[in-house]
């Protein structure tokens, strides 16, 4: 099987986010597979295929990639952010044990900027201790496994990145996971949404645990929940810096 | 004051993982500030001045760039990785509150691949589920936060991404932890010491928490422990790929 498949990280949003390695993947390749759109951002030549499918069909875009890699072709399976986080890459490698043959194909992992990352920097440096993430999604595992991480992430204090934090199919268990938070952390802790960040309906909300509306988050809303260090900088006529010190209870 | 600086994270290492974005910065900038080895990556033009430090004098690199940019330079503050996650930008919002006069500065964060994103496209998708980063140093907090984040970890049965495992002045404390994770989690979980990743000097090793000898790890060393749904996937001559699926509970 002489075929090649790369998953790629398209970044957030703008083409300057996005890492040469990847430009140069898609640039190489012969099919485009992807959901829409993703591969809708791209300019593809008119001798490259595109494969755009919905959102929530990770396995059957994996399969498609994985047999057109097999057929020869050069195959770019694209994602937003970085497709090793909640994204592209775990769903393919779970395809590819799904056939021995797919095992000795020519699979890589371009990395990307992934939408925490996006976040903290719009934000200033909330990242800038130990954090966690966490997908909020219950579509694959038991709304118990995200209970217990939330819960151990209160007790390691760690910083909180939530993605998918809500959809149409599942509004309310953002409110579940602040009702859990609340219970666990400082009323004030700072808290931000950071929604659609690089992409022209960007948002960015900066409030507390205590005063935050979680129902104002949606699919492109990517949560920060601070840890106990975690604190808003305010600024004269802008909008606050928000930043996790790298020393750890030096003001308690 | 009229000066610029942005925080530039470089990515792990090789000009491909540098997104168009840090390359601009970098290229707009009359002052580019940090610490030495990731200066000296860069090619500068002769009216460029390079302000290069040594490791662990953040806030002082912090100060210098600060200084310039009110003196009305264009500042490029660089950082291996992403800025935002145990780099630059923390230190560099840290030292912004020094001094009322820094906080009208017009400052930006470019993000960039950090090293467990390198790391988790070299295995495979490591990452694909929830997950925690960890910094092993104990510099600017007590090893007794390290302990109480490595215990909660194990308690969410988060994915563990460490950074910074080991230095020639602290080089037991990754022993402590394994120490700490092996009376925690099952013997046969996956683990990947990935060193250097992207560089001429990378090296991958593959192992389980059981038969992994910690004191293979150095600064450039980023480890990642599996959660207990993490596997390695066989291929016939060839690394195996490390995976955490994305559905958690569907095997047990």
């Amino acid at each position: 099987m002489s075929g090649r498949l790369v998953v790629v990280g398209l970044g957030p949003g703008p083409a300057e986010w996005m890492t040469p390695e990847a430009s140069e993947a898609i640039a190489e390749a012969s099919d485009v597979v992807g959901y829409g759109p993703y591969v809708e951002r791209l300019t593809l030549r008119p001798e490259q295929r595109a494969h755009m499918s919905d959102n929530r069909v990770e396995m059957d875009r994996a399969r498609l990639a994985l047999t057109l890699a097999a057929e020869g072709r050069t195959v770019a399976v694209v994602s937003g952010g970085d497709p090793g986080v909640f994204a592209m890459a775990a769903a393919l490698f779970e395809a590819v044990e799904e056939d021995p043959r797919w095992l000795g194909l020519d699979i890589r992992v371009a990395p990307g900027v992934t939408a925490m990352q996006a976040a903290a920097a719009r934000l200033g440096a909330p990242l800038g201790h130990d954090f966690c993430a966490i997908s909020l999604s219950d579509n694959l595992k038991p709304w118990a496994v995200v209970e217990r991480r939330l819960r151990a992430a209160c007790e390691g204090d760690f910083v909180i990145a939530l993605y998918n934090p809500a959809s149409q199919a599942r509004p309310t268990r953002i409110i579940d996971a602040f009702a859990l938070l609340r219970g666990a952390k400082a009323a004030t802790t700072p808290v931000a949404f950071a929604r659609a960040v690089g992409r022209a309906d960007e948002t960015l909300t900066l409030t507390t645990l205590d005063e935050a509306d979680p129902s104002r988050a949606d699919m492109a809303t990517l949560i920060v929940i601070g840890s106990s260090e975690t604190r808003f900088i305010a600024r004269n006529g802008s909008r606050p810096w928000m930043v996790t010190p790298r020393a750890y209870g030096a003001r308690q």
